[in-house]
């Protein structure tokens, strides 16, 4: 079995990724990160997929990005908006997905492996440089440049597999891969029971692909309880 | 004053980089990583040599490499080399220049600084992938792809001034911008006191560059002690 490296950040886009790549035969090595994020439940959803999929491997790496800043995801002070705005938005976490990428690879490195799965989506997004196609295929060419796999051996492939997706496209193929959608958490500032908030963008884009596929949205918003 | 981050690890090539920086007029925020090496005591030159050329910063952000492992520099049972080898050795640690210039970019992003100095050397080195002009030729295609200073504004700038220089001619440009080397240090497997090992791959590559250049090594060896 091909081994793949698969970031999972406990969102839909990335267990959705990780159902693909496991669809396709591939032995995957999950890896998260606790970063400093505010909605660090979110690293116990990512267990809690990692655990339902039956992945080989499943590796939460420490790395603080809350030490360089920045960004609304790391800095208590900097709120979260709470609507979708023009731009990009001050949850954008600078170079975050540059950063992401460079530790699966060199985790990939270390484990032997040539394929590399991010659930970066360019339709139903929210603005971020990094989830475009051309930073995938830049990415791709510098991981080639830069290390021992690239040069000495058969090269590196990064597979973003939803980049060209609507929202409602992941969520039914998620769905006819028996994915759980339950397990996972797309909010930005979760309660500390993992109840989403139901205003922030990534919430909103979530609820409308929901919507838009037909399909019945699990997710345990904060509102319910009045409800 | 422009600002620059410039990637400081402690050893010559750093630090010669950074007096470099400072000599073309920037504000340098000097950035070291702790990131599980063996040769710990590089960060204390660092700091030394951060002081002494009187930067504006000087960061030293954790990121435990050794959570990927695959080095000799991060893993203890793996030996280091002491002789120079053919291909990529045993010190090469995975996307070690990616995940640093990862984090140099995310850290520049949000202090504003558009330029990023980092004194890889493509001639007398080790032969790590990620010393290459194409290399950083790659990095900066995706900095300007990954980063709203790429996107919204006039783009990122990876300077690499060594690149193309043999360690004896870096070594007598540092002499001429007033550079102790007496406060950097190279050696992968220093004693506790920093005392060099004289052997390893990166020691060599230091003693041929004094004595190529003429100048007197004002390095301790750890062989110095007998003497």
């Amino acid at each position: 079995m091909k081994k793949a490296v698969v970031l999972l950040s406990g969102g839909l886009d990335s267990a959705t990724t990780l159902a693909i790549a496991i669809n396709e035969g591939y032995a995957c090595h999950a890896i998260s990160f606790r970063y400093g994020q505010r909605h660090k439940v979110e690293l116990q959803a990512a267990e809690n997929i990692a655990k339902s999929l039956k992945v080989t491997q499943h590796k939460i790496l420490d790395i603080d990005l809350g030490q360089i800043g920045g960004s609304a995801l790391t800095e208590m002070d900097i709120p979260v908006p709470e609507n979708t705005s023009e731009g990009i938005p001050a949850t954008y976490v600078p170079a975050r997905n540059t950063i992401f990428l460079a530790l699966a690879l060199g985790f990939a490195e270390t484990i032997n492996a040539y394929d590399i799965f991010i659930g970066v989506n360019a339709v139903d997004y929210s603005g971020y440089p990094d989830c475009r196609p051309e930073f995938i295929k830049g990415f791709t060419t510098l991981a080639n440049l830069a290390t021992r796999a690239g040069v000495e051996k058969g090269g590196i492939h990064i597979h973003a597999p939803l980049i060209e997706m609507t929202k409602d496209q992941i969520i039914k193929t998620g769905t006819k891969l028996g994915l759980d959608y339950s397990l996972t958490l797309s909010c930005y500032q979760p309660d500390s029971q993992g109840r989403a908030c139901g205003v922030c963008d990534s919430c909103r884009f979530r609820m409308k692909g929901f919507e838009a596929a037909g399909i019945n949205d699990p997710t345990l918003y904060q509102a319910d309880k009045y409800n």
